[in-house]
């Protein structure tokens, strides 16, 4: 099967030979560095389908031109609190690195900060960015719109994007809260994931083209692939009875935040195409932001207070089959943990994709 | 049935009646006239669950103490971009009113503003003040914690909050964006709705004390209103097959900013007792924030982008037996011009609770 571990890498190894794939097709040797990084990050934390599985889509970006190798990034606004940066088109991770960078600085500097950038491309794992306000004692927050995969309630053609969104707070003894969410049910990922172990998926994640809810994996992917209209269900489900109409609301409000403050496409409108079917720049748009802890309560009550709130969660007594109650970020850190110490798997598609990059653009394979 | 509309009464009247209530207990009169706005505020949108149905409890509150009718409230630390308040065991309404104000006026002096509250009681409808950012062509975010009435994933006791959150946008030609939600499927008062109604409830709302479906709506409330144990399942359902740790993961982010942030109680240990079981002040904390559209870019064009982006959202194709696609705000605005026209529908319950707090409180009654 696809999906069986083909081998293991250590990150180190994998974060390099990413970076001269990239340098290869002309990616400058800091952006190159910072996309590798971001990528292993997602592979590190056990979410795959963010990681290195994207580098052959990247770089045959890069080749076509949609992804501009050495994009003209440029700050277009900014105030002690705010800026919107226009990522040229270039990769989404070294300018969501940068813009969620100056987001912290401007939290340290004046108590908050917000960055939202238009021009740019998928960039990875959202988390990424919201934990990077960790380290600085901030609450992270990041967003980013997305392809359109999700009809909104009521409708039913893919229209918004999954436009997932992160947000991160420190804690003391126990680990950091890390909430990584798309607004959909699902992002699309997990629907691949069950087409390459054969198994179905339960109603509630999606629709096929006709309307009917989805449960055979293959069936759907392959509709999603072909843009034959399938689409996934908002979180929440469809119509408003379990609260489908939620979920598609916060899809909006991270187009709000992500291209409707930036000027980026909104979801619906993302990777346009000429009259002639050809890619353009997707136009992606993202949202960081920081709040700095001590402006409100000294850090040290902050950082006891999560503790304890962690632990009372942690209390609760179980439903019977499940014995933990997690806190988001954990399972993630757990996996990390593993990965650095083993090693991170990858599977029969990726390490064939990886291999198949090495020998293409002759750099050296680690597989 | 306790639902049946009883009378209509003019939104005007309403407040007036439930300003001086107020004052009969004790509320100052600006404090009365707030609260008493954005009360039937409520009842105009159609959000009767979080209208005058709340009086009776209100008084209650300041009869007994746990709310206090003339708090100090206290600014307690405040920068350019931020402030924490200590409502002083107020009502919740006023405070939040001042709090958002703050907020908005942050907004217009640097670009952002965000105002964190503790020790306050129940605001009403979460909405209200992201709506109040409207009108100064900003972004308004406001959230509030709650009783613990919802179990975390996997859990199987109520702990947490259904801390609601909002958002509001403007538009230009169309209605402005208003999402407000809870962080659980659906809020208490859906429920209490379907028990008036005497209708069975969804798979998919909540859970019975022993930890099984709810759809008797007689028995959850029942269960609901003695503390028995019964528990509204988080956005995306039981468990994590179709989302219920975001709801749960979001729920969380509504207590780091509105207690961890303040000071207040995290949602589950509001609505403190003493040794004795006497109920104390709930200390429930609140959160709100604005950001000034027209530092990101020009309000004209933002406000142009969200009328296409609504265009857009309500064009696409309807699934079988829908002929509309809503945008957030929409049902709610409409019930507000209905209501403004015919009067406010007042249920039986309602009714004569307004009616005894008349004579129980010498105020000329309204209906």
């Amino acid at each position: 099967m696809l999906n069986q571990v083909a081998q293991r890498v250590q990150a180190e190894a994998l974060k390099g030979f990413c970076a001269r794939v990239f340098q290869e097709v002309g990616v400058g040797e800091e952006d190159a560095r910072l996309t590798a990084n971001i990528l292993v990050a997602a592979d590190l934390r056990g979410i795959s389908s963010h990681g290195v599985a994207h580098l052959r889509r990247y770089v045959e970006g890069l080749r076509t031109g949609t992804f501009v190798a050495r994009p003209s990034e440029q700050v277009m606004t900014e105030m002690p609190v705010m800026a919107v940066i226009d990522a040229g088109a270039g990769l989404g991770q070294p300018v969501s690195y940068r813009a969620m960078q100056k987001a912290i600085q401007k939290a340290k500097e004046v108590g908050v900060g917000f960055v939202s950038v238009r021009n740019s491309n998928h960039h990875g794992v959202v988390a990424y960015y919201a934990t990077m306000a960790l380290p600085h004692d901030c609450i992270g927050l990041s967003m980013t719109n997305a392809s359109p995969k999700v009809m909104p309630t009521f409708g039913r053609k893919p229209t918004l994007g999954t436009n997932p969104l992160a947000l991160a707070a420190p804690a003391g003894k126990q680990r950091p809260f890390v909430l990584d969410m798309a607004t959909s049910a699902v992002a699309l990922g997990k629907i691949e994931i069950a087409d390459q172990l054969d198994r179905p998926i339960p109603k509630g994640w999606a629709l096929y083209k006709d309307g009917l809810p989805a449960t055979d994996s293959r069936r759907a992917m392959d509709e999603f692939k072909r843009n034959l209209g399938a689409s996934l269900l908002s979180l929440g489900g469809a119509g408003e009875l379990l609260g489908g109409h939620k979920g598609y609301g916060l899809a909006i409000g991270v187009d709000i935040f992500t291209a409707l403050l930036s000027g980026a496409a909104v979801s619906p409108l993302t990777y346009p195409k000429t009259a002639e079917g050809k890619p353009l720049p997707a136009n992606i748009g993202h949202f960081f932001g920081a709040w700095r802890i001590d402006c409100f309560r000294p850090i040290e009550e902050f950082k006891k207070a999560m503790d304890d709130y962690q632990q009372l969660l942690k209390n609760v007594p179980k439903v019977e089959g499940q014995d933990r109650i997690y806190i988001h970020g954990e399972k993630e850190y757990e996996a990390e943990e593993r990965h650095l110490r083993d090693g991170i798997p990858l599977n029969r598609r990726v390490a064939a994709d990886l291999r198949a990059l090495a020998q293409e653009l002759q750099v050296e394979s680690i597989l």
